[in-house]
C-alpha cells in the first residue's frame, strides 16, 4: 500500500519531524511512503516521489520542512484538483497525510467531495485557530521563539523607561498573543476577540507610571493591524519614548521543542493507523484535554476555533 | 490572612514564574504574603519576609529561586521541627505553599501529622517522579535543555563517525532519558525501569553499522550509574569511538518554557486558592489527563510514580 | 579615592559585566567603586550610592544593566550640567567611567570643558559608530542576536518560496546590517553608506528566480527607513509574497557573548588604571587591530566612523 | 584550475561556512571546485566529486561539516600517502585546503616534503592549541556554548549552596577553561599549563565560605584529568555538595557565531588567493593581532601554541 505525506500553507515548526515518523513508521508497517513536495502545486504538478529512510536522518532538530510547502491558487479550480487526483492514482497512492491548517483542510474537504480520496489531516499552524483541537502543530515551539524574545525585551525595558509594541502572528486568532502576554507578564494584550478599551487603560497606567512603573509591555496580534496605533498611543498619549518589534517570520523557525516532536510523532502515527486500518469518512487527527482522537473533516472546517474564556480572563486587566 | 511560600530540595526552573504569581495573587485576594528562604533550613532558622511587589518583578525569565532552596537535614529531628512550626505561628502563617518533590512532601506530611499544618505541595522537580501527576513544574524546561545539548551533538556526530554517550538527570525515574531519547531519535537508552539487553543490542547496531549506519548516540539516566559501562563497551565491543557528555545542573538551568511558566501559574492559583478557602486536609495540585486536581499528600507520598508504558514502547526497539 | 560609573544613552549587552568587573577591580585598587543611577538623568538629581560587592554578584549573564540608562534633555543645559558636577564634588567623585555612544561622550566632552572632570569613556553601542575604535561594547552579542533570528528565517524560508525584509538596528550606520548580510548570506542588503540600485537588482534576480532561486533575504538598515519601500518592490516588482520582521530592541538584549564580556573587562581595567594614574586629557579607550589605547575625548567625537571599505566590497553584489 | 578541500581530525563548528565560502569563491574565479569527503581516509579512498552551488545552499548555520571528518591512522604509512597523492593527480587537483588542527597539518607537511603537493592550511579547532595564529576557526562558537552552559549553571547555583565541577575540552592546551572562567567568573580553573596550589585555595575558599559565599564554580580543562578529583576535595575537604557536568561533544555543535563565519570566510578567501596565485611552499593562514597573514607549515608545526600570560593572570587568584 502507498501512503503519501505532503505539507500545504504556512509553515510550521514540527513538521520535519512528522514527515521523518512518517517515512519510518509506514516502512515499520510494510508500507510504502511517498513525498508529495510542494504542496498542493507539487500534488497538481506530480512532484511525486518515494521516500527512503536517508532522506530523512537527521532532520528532526530543523525547523521549516524538508518537502517544502506551498499555498496553491490553482487548486480552486476543479480541473487542478481532477489531475492532482489523476496523480495520485498514477503512483497508485491510496492515503494522503496533510500538514496543514483550516485552509488546506478546506480544499481537501472539497477534493474529498469530488473524488474517492482517502485522507487525514494534521493540524499544523502556529496560529492555533482549527476547531476540535486543543493545539496545533509548530504552536509549543513559536511559543517558545515568542518567549525569547519577549526575554531579551525584557533585559533592555528594565533599563531604560520606555514603550515596547511587539506585534505577534495570528490572522484572527489571538492564541500566540494571549499566551504570550500572560507567560511574560505583558501589561497589554491586542487580539481580535476582545475589545481594549484605552480609555480605561490610560488612566490605570497613568496612575501606575506616576508610582514608579518604568516599562510597559504590549503584545498586539498581527490581525488586528493596530500595531503601529498602539505604539503612537504610548508615545503621544502616555509620553514613553516607544519602540515596536515585528517578530515576522521567526516565529516559524527553529528546532522544534519536545512537545512539537512529540506531538508530530503521535499525530503522524495516528493518522497512519487511520489510513491503513479504516476505509471512509475523512479525518482529522486531534488532542482534546491531553487525549487524542479523530474528527470528521466537515466538523473541523464549518465550525471556528475559539479561545479558552479562562485563558482570555487570565490576561493582565487594566481595567 | 498571612499565607508563606518556599522551596525545597533540588531547585526546578519554574519556581520563580510560580513564586511571582503567589505574591501577586495573595495580594490580590488581599491577603499577605510571606518567603520562607532557604526551604526547609530557613523555616526552622526563621529565615521569613513579607513579600513585596518589587521582589517579583522581574524574574519570570531568571531560572533557578530568588527565595533559594536547601535540604534538611534537622528537619529529620522533631525538635527542629517543633521549631519551625513555632516559626510559622510567631509570623501567624496560617497557610504554606511548598515547591519541592517526594522528599520535601513527606517532610511536610511527617510535620502536618504532629502539628496543626494547612499546606499544599506543588509538584516541582525535573526527575518528574511524583506519584499522581502527569508532570512536574520543571521537566518540560530541563527536557528542552536536553534537546538543545543533543542538537548540538547530533551536528557533530553527523560529522565524524563516533559513538555519543549522555547522561540526563534522573535518580529512580527514566522519564527525562526515555522522552529525550524518543523526541532526538537515540539509538540507546537506559534507565532504571527497563532492562537493557547488550547482546541482543549489540547484534543490531553490528549490522546496522555494516550497512552504513556512522554514528550511535545512547542516552543514560544517571540513576543507572551505567554511563562508563555502555560508553567502555560502545568502545570496545563495537569499536566506535567514544564520548561522553554529563549534562549534570544545566539541566535545572535555563529561562522556563512557557507550559513551564503556565503551569507554575496554574499550580499556585490553585494552591492559593485552596488555602484560602478549605480548611482540613493538606493536599498537593495535580494535572491528570490536562485537568487540574487536588490529592491528598498520603496518596501522593505512598505510592509511587510509573512512567507510562505507552512512552516506554515507543523507545527505539533494539531486539 | 572614589570612582563612579554611569550608563548614558541606549543600553547594551555588555555593559553588566563592565560595571561588575568596576566595582571589583576598585575594590581591588583599594579605592572606593559608586555607582550613578539612571544616567546622566541621575547624575543631576544625585542618585548616587556606594556599590557593594554584592550589588554585583551574579549579573554577568544578564542583558541590559542593573544601573539603567537615560536619555537626558536637561543635560544640555548648562544649569543642570553645573548641578550634577556639583553632585560629584558632593560624594568626592573623582573619576567618572561613562558607558556610552557617540552623543554620551559629546555631553561629556562640553561638560569637561566647563569643569574640572576626570572621566574615561568606554565605547558602548550596538550600532558601532563611534570613531577610532574598531568595535563597541555590545556589538557582538547584538550581531549574534539577529544571527540567531535570520537562522530561524532560513528554515523557513527555505519550506516555501517567499521574500523576507529583516530591519535591523542603526541610525546612521550600517555596520549590524552589512555584517549580518555577509555572515548570513543575504542576497540584498540596504544602509545609509551606499546606494542600492534597484533596476540592476531586479534584472539579476528576476534571473536568478527564473533559474530557480526560491527566496530572497533582504536585510535592511532602520536609519534607511526603507523597509517598507524594499518590501513593496520585492512584492509587487519581483512577485515574491513578502514578509517583514523588524527586530527592534530584541537586538540590545540576550545574555553576552564571551567577546563582550571580555572586551568589558579589559575596557573597564584600562578606564580605571587611567583614572587612578593618569590626570588631565579625558579619554575614550578604543581598541585598534586588536590592541588596546585611548583616544582623546575631542578626536572621537569631532570624527566620523567609516565602515570599513573592503567590509562592504564583501557583500553580495546584485549589479 | 581544479581545487579540493577537506576537513581532517575532530570536527569544529565554522567547517560549513568555510565550505561554503570556498566552493562559492573558487567558481567566482573561473576554477572547479572538489570535495574531498571523509577526510585522509577519503583522500585514500578517492571519495572525490565536483561541488555545486546547490551542495552548499542553507549550510550557514549548522555545525558540523556535510564532507564529513575523519583521523586517519593509514595516512601515516608512505603507500596510503601515495595511493592519496594519486587521487588528486587523477582529478587533477592543483591545489588543497585542509581545514583542521595540528595533527592533520603534521601529515600534510609529512605528505608534501614526499609529493609535489600545494596546499594551505585553515587552522580549525575548538582546543585552539595551533601555533602562529591568535584563533582558530571554532573556537568562537565553542566559547559561547560553555557560556550558555555556564549562565544555566549560575541559576541554579545560586539558588542552593553547593559547588559545581565543569569539565570543558582542551587536551593539551587549557585556552578554552581560561576564557570560560574569565568571562563566567568561575572560582577555580584547572588547566595543563598551571600548578593549582588545593592547599592555598582551600584557606582562601574557607574564608570565603565563612564570609557567606553560598557557591563554588571551578572549571577544569579535560586534559588535566583532574575532574573527580577535584569534586572529591571540593565535596570532602571543603563540604560542599558538589555536582560534575562533562560538557564533552556540545562544545563542537550549534550554529556558528557570526565571528566564525566571517573568520571561515576570510581565512578561506585567503587560502584559494594562495593556492591560486603562488606555487611554492605549503601554507597556514593565520591571524595575529587582528591582521590575516600565512605562516609556513613547518613553522607552525614545529612549534607549540602558548596561552597569552596576560590572560592567565587575569583568572581568579585564589593565592
Amino acid at each position: 500500500m502507498a501512503l503519501a505525506i505532503l505539507c500545504s500553507g504556512g509553515d510550521a515548526p514540527g513538521m520535519n519531524p512528522a514527515i521523518k515518523r512518517f517515512v519510518d513508521y509506514v516502512y515499520e508497517k510494510g508500507e510504502t511512503p511517498y513525498f508529495i513536495y510542494n504542496g498542493l502545486e507539487g500534488l497538481i504538478d506530480g512532484e511525486i516521489k518515494q521516500a527512503t529512510h536517508k532522506d530523512v536522518a537527521g532532520i528532526l532538530h530543523h525547523g521549516g520542512t524538508i518537502i517544502r510547502s506551498s499555498r496553491s491558487k490553482r487548486f480552486y479550480d476543479y480541473t487542478y484538483r481532477k489531475q492532482a487526483y489523476e496523480n495520485l492514482l498514477k503512483y497508485q497512492i491510496n492515503g494522503l497525510v496533510v500538514l496543514g491548517g483550516d485552509g488546506s483542510f478546506r480544499a481537501m474537504e472539497q477534493m474529498s467531495r469530488e473524488f474517492d480520496l482517502n485522507f487525514v489531516g494534521i493540524p499544523t499552524t502556529i496560529d492555533n485557530d482549527i476547531y476540535g483541537t486543543d493545539t496545533c502543530l509548530g504552536v509549543d515551539t513559536a511559543l517558545n521563539v515568542i518567549r525569547d524574545a519577549l526575554d531579551k525585551i525584557r533585559d533592555t525595558a528594565s533599563s531604560f523607561s520606555r514603550a515596547f509594541v511587539v506585534e505577534v502572528m495570528g490572522r484572527d486568532c489571538g492564541y500566540l498573543a494571549v499566551v504570550s502576554a500572560i507567560s511574560s507578564g505583558a501589561e497589554i494584550c491586542i487580539i481580535p476577540e476582545v475589545d481594549f478599551n484605552k480609555k480605561v487603560a490610560e488612566i490605570h497606567l497613568k496612575r501606575e507610571l506616576a508610582e514608579g512603573r518604568s516599562y510597559i509591555l504590549a503584545i498586539v496580534s498581527e490581525g488586528t493591524k493596530r500595531t503601529q496605533e498602539i505604539a503612537h498611543w504610548l508615545e503621544h498619549d502616555l509620553g514613553m519614548e516607544t519602540r515596536i518589534t515585528v517578530l515576522g517570520h521567526i516565529q516559524r523557525g527553529g528546532s522544534p521543542t519536545v512537545y512539537d516532536r512529540l506531538l508530530a510523532f503521535e499525530f503522524t502515527i495516528r493518522a497512519v493507523d487511520h489510513l491503513l486500518l479504516s476505509k471512509g469518512a475523512n479525518k482529522v487527527v486531534v488532542i482534546e484535554a491531553g487525549r487524542y482522537g479523530m474528527r470528521d473533516i466537515g466538523d473541523v472546517v464549518q465550525n471556528r476555533y475559539q479561545i479558552d474564556p479562562a485563558l482570555l480572563s487570565s490576561l493582565n486587566r487594566l481595567d
